[in-house]
């Protein structure tokens, strides 16, 4: 019962529910709750904070929702509405419910794992509602674990966009070879598009096989291996290591799928992906 | 209700408790859960996990628990047994608890960001023991979101290790020295030492001074900007910036504390940043 966020003061951010003074803020509160990578993955705080909203609002556009918005609305009891990513990314339909009020954004995986929502939560700090901010289980962390391979050896992270008409971003072939030349493995996370279709591992290791056609610096080779991982975090969590060609052609099921280009590998992290992951 | 661990087979890996089938395995199940970053960031299917286990232990070494023993007692219903270091990597205590019955590992932040909670996985499917595993939030993905970051502007993590006698492990100067000649921001996760003691921010920064000292390179001289973020995802989480010098001689508080190097700053991670970190 300490700190309250004063309008514009820089630096003022107030986070978990026992550290708010629930009766004394007139401008405002707004709740980022993560909903993490399974069916009930939101954390004890998180749920309390939403069920001390007036509004919940999901965001259901940069990661899959762990489970149904019905489910999701009798776990908070309260009515939960779906945000499209302009109601997200504009911001003022979230800010204006916690003005004077208290609201709650449900948000898959760690809920500041993607920048709109630190630019939400920088615009409503701007006006002078606190936020805070309750994290869970997310895929930039869950993936490595899953796999058995070391934090420490990863490399930066990169995400394979869909190509639309000539736009294809030829980055993740960059980092994936930058990573490669140290040894380091690369997360390499897969588009969640506009229509609200995710990219599957074989359409992500087909899109690396485009990008070693285009760049040709053998970051990528056919034979080179490709670790793919679906539904990270979930009770069917599965994966596979093959060659780049032979998770082309892999049906890894349901979304959502990520793939790793691993580097060096020690004989720890060799002997526990052998154990985790399966031949496509 | 699909999937059933076999012993010594390959790839199998049973996660999640709806998918366990409660009463079919005479080997036994082990549930690894992550208690979060904050007191009750502990998952409601992380929770059920443990509350249906026979034995629950602690493994408080790693990391800090967010919650004290009593606390995490009252909320999984059962005795909380905390285990030493030398507990949880001997193995056998927890596994000879899984076998034939359930048990439950609790674990500070995510439950498998650390390699010896990957080697329990390992050693207890080796028994033929199911294992699920429950997600929560980690420092790993929580610093960077706390702070505005990017987490696709971070290579790869490093930790600053206590010296003793003449061990001082070098490394985390060389990773950040890598990291910035590409840009990247570097996040600094500080010692947890053998006494259960956690290196302070300041600590870490004199060790940084020193590394800089020692190897000469440029890397981390006085004047470089670090932040600094102490309790990481708790209500009372701060974050400061300022020079090497600066931080030295700061006070975080209460563990626990890490240190980001930033790289690059996009303007909007240096908007954010701006808001979120203070003057040290």
């Amino acid at each position: 019962m300490s700190t309250l966020a004063v309008k514009g003061e820089r630096g003022v951010y107030v986070r978990g529910v026992d550290a708010w003074p629930m009766s004394s803020s007139d401008e405002g509160r707004l709740s980022l709750v993560g909903l993490g990578l399974e069916a009930d993955g939101i954390s004890l705080a998180g749920r309390r904070a939403a069920r001390g909203a007036d509004r919940v609002f999901l965001e259901a556009y940069t990661a899959q929702a762990p489970q149904p918005v019905a489910s999701l609305e009798a776990m908070v009891a309260a009515d939960v509405e779906p945000l499209d990513r302009a109601g997200v990314e504009d911001g003022d339909v979230i800010v204006d419910a916690a003005r004077g009020g208290h609201a709650a954004l449900l948000v898959a995986g760690d809920p500041l794992s993607a920048t709109t929502h630190t630019a939400l939560r920088l615009q409503a700090q701007e006006a002078g509602i606190a936020v805070d901010v309750h994290h869970a289980g997310s895929v930039l962390t869950a993936a490595a674990g899953a796999l058995g391979l070391s934090h420490y050896k990863f490399g930066r992270t990169t995400t394979l966009v869909t190509p639309q008409d000539s736009y294809f971003p030829q980055s993740p072939y960059e980092v994936v070879q930058e990573n490669r030349e140290r040894g380091l493995h690369t997360l390499v996370l897969l588009d969640v598009r506009e229509d609200g279709s995710f990219m599957s591992a074989a359409e992500g290791a087909r899109l690396l096989a485009r990008l070693e056609d285009e760049q040709g610096e053998g970051a990528l080779p056919d034979e080179r291996e490709v670790v793919a991982i679906a539904r990270a975090g979930r009770g069917d969590e599965a994966a596979w290591r093959g060659s780049l060609a032979a998770i082309q052609e892999l049906d890894a099921g349901e979304p959502m799928h990520s793939l790793v280009v691993p580097g060096e590998l020690s004989p720890v992290e060799e002997e526990a992906l052998a154990a985790f992951a399966t031949a496509p």
